[in-house]
């Protein structure tokens, strides 16, 4: 029986309050309205942006999660560029193709996220409540609820032969370090790169300068457990700032004579931030900021360390139009041209969702998929 | 009579102390050793970095001076590359052609322009006395100096027809700013920039700005008597900060929609670098700083305007190799791609370097060149 048109009772992990566990409760999930669609998620990565959530400002009640893939299980009207049964993923950046920014050849900043920061669907309610209360959507996704609802806009179809359980993580964090590297920085054949930060993402970023022809990769974490799978993935040697009694950025210009040609921030400090970019060659380094920084961090940064030369820049969803690259990653991903499995250390069923969070906060893990 | 390996004695304007005036004296001029040129300077500009130095810390006694053009006099053992007679301007900053940075195709900060932090020659030596003391070099090119000695890498060769009293511009103002649009900041046709500072190298950026095919160039200042001249230059529109109440990055946010696609900072002042980052898009806007910090300068970004999207981006020289790039500017100059007059608003004799400088600090005077 055909559940289109109709509410649906599932489960979901709410964040009731501020720094306090998720629960996993039953919720409703109300039919999609004009160009939203409605997925059955199958796979959902749990990312650091999650982790970060649970303690940062946002609106409360909300469903978490947003590196999602599922299955269309119905649309609402005027829904043109996917129908049910299609495979999906979830893009937490939209891409509406009429913007300033979708138009524009370098711009990616879709205005249409901006819907993400007030929770809601366009039309200013939510289509999940629970207990009787709306609960607020997360990054236009809220992937940690077995149905979703989400803008046209926000979901890319997928090849039929695609595994979902691998290709979430295209929808956030792969796609965001890869194209960082490729896309953001244009990382050069030959070039020198280090990499500030080996979750993930940063070793997603890895996978993109192997990718792109980088002659030497620099891993760089305080936490050697990662440097193992850093040199699988590409790094050609791993430090840790926590052996040299110099600033790290002194220790990588000696190692490399003159300073990275690219540089990569994938923790989201903005002391990092600072310290990357002094680790770049003084007159061509550029210095690409990946993490996510908290909102009114101070990136403060020595003039002069600009002034000769060096760029700085800053990149969303590895600086690709979100629906326009997918079609093009997930080919590349079928002619293996890189391999999603090293990043996928841990797969486990949704209810195990508390266990996949601590796995996270510990840095035991890399990435998490949970299935429902 | 040939001067050639003898002492020269001659006028130059020396700083004894900081914060004191330029005292006019008459100096010797050493003979060039080898890899060195001595130069006839015929005209030289006086740029706003001078009027810093009078106050900023460097070595003392001094001969400023950098925006330089003249003949070659002498040469010194193993110059290969100009002969006494040759007109030459004089580059602040050098190209060995052998270090890694003049040897990587995006860079151009040359090793060899540490050697004018220590105000000496590469033997450890001045080639100027006064009185019995020896003078210190600045910017290895020291042209408020009848004559003056520097390394055959620090200067440039310009075809004999070329009115030096003009190109000695090229050799830093002008190359600056307009390689900061064309060559750092690649402007492209139809884009909305704005420039921030709007002395002789913020013209020189809109100069660069249109000669790029820009649609909008937004010149800023707030000294309104600076508009007419901009918009001579190329500037669709000029705005002053203090005529609005609300900050001038959301008055340029609100002029364009959505930011500016190139933003210029002209001033070197840290808090107008963040307002002008704020100004640009915040996808793909580019920040370019022109101005000159001062050492130990910080800059104080909010993170998240990075975080979209936006590049920071520093520059020397237009991000030129220099040696390699004047012969191309001469040209166009000579094709008359670019014209020089509307920067240059007063012309006076040596003697009357105090006038020139007073004129750069009231703002009165958009470039003054001095000559001998």
């Amino acid at each position: 029986m055909s559940t289109a048109g109709k509410v649906i009772k599932c489960r979901a992990a709410i964040l009731w309050k501020p720094s306090t566990q998720l629960s996993i409760e039953e919720v409703e999930v109300a039919p999609p309205k004009a160009k939203e669609v409605r997925i059955k998620i199958v796979a959902t990565g749990v990312c650091g942006t999650e982790i970060k959530m649970l303690t940062n400002k946002t609106h409360y009640p909300i469903i978490l999660g947003h590196e999602g893939a599922g299955i269309v299980e119905s649309v609402g009207e005027g829904v043109s560029t996917v129908k049910t049964g299609d495979k999906v993923i979830t893009l937490f950046l939209p891409q509406c193709g009429e913007c300033a920014s979708c138009l524009h050849p370098g711009g990616n900043c879709c205005i249409q996220r901006k819907q993400s920061h007030t929770g809601l669907m366009s039309d200013g309610t939510s289509r999940f409540t629970c207990k009787g209360k709306p609960i607020y959507h997360f990054a236009s996704t809220s992937t940690f609820s077995e149905y979703t609802v989400i803008k046209e806009i926000s979901v890319a179809k997928v090849e039929a032969v695609t595994p979902l359980e691998k290709l979430c993580l295209i929808s956030c964090g792969f796609a965001t370090g890869y194209g960082a590297a490729i896309n953001t920085a244009k990382v050069t054949p030959g070039s020198t790169c280090a990499v500030f930060g080996l979750g993930g993402v940063g070793l997603s970023v890895i996978m993109g300068c192997k990718a792109a022809g980088a002659a030497r990769i620099i891993g760089v974490d305080i936490n050697k457990d990662k440097f193992e799978k850093a040199k699988e993935l590409g790094a050609t040697e791993c430090i840790s700032p926590q052996d040299f009694k110099k600033p790290i950025q002194n220790v990588l210009v000696d190692m490399t004579g003159d300073g990275v040609d690219f540089c990569f921030e994938v923790i989201g400090s903005p002391e990092v931030v600072a310290t990357a970019l002094a680790s770049c060659n003084e007159s061509h380094g550029v210095c690409v900021i990946v993490g996510l920084l908290s909102y009114g961090d101070q990136v403060n940064i020595d003039g002069f360390l600009l002034f000769s030369g060096r760029s700085l820049k800053g990149c969303i969803f590895g600086g690709w139009k979100s629906r326009e690259v997918i079609p093009k990653l997930i080919s590349d991903y079928t002619a293996k041209k890189f391999n999603l499995d090293p990043l996928i250390t841990h797969t486990m069923k949704f209810d195990k969702l508390h266990e996949a969070i601590e796995l996270m906060k510990s840095g035991k893990c890399i990435r998490c998929i949970l299935l429902f």
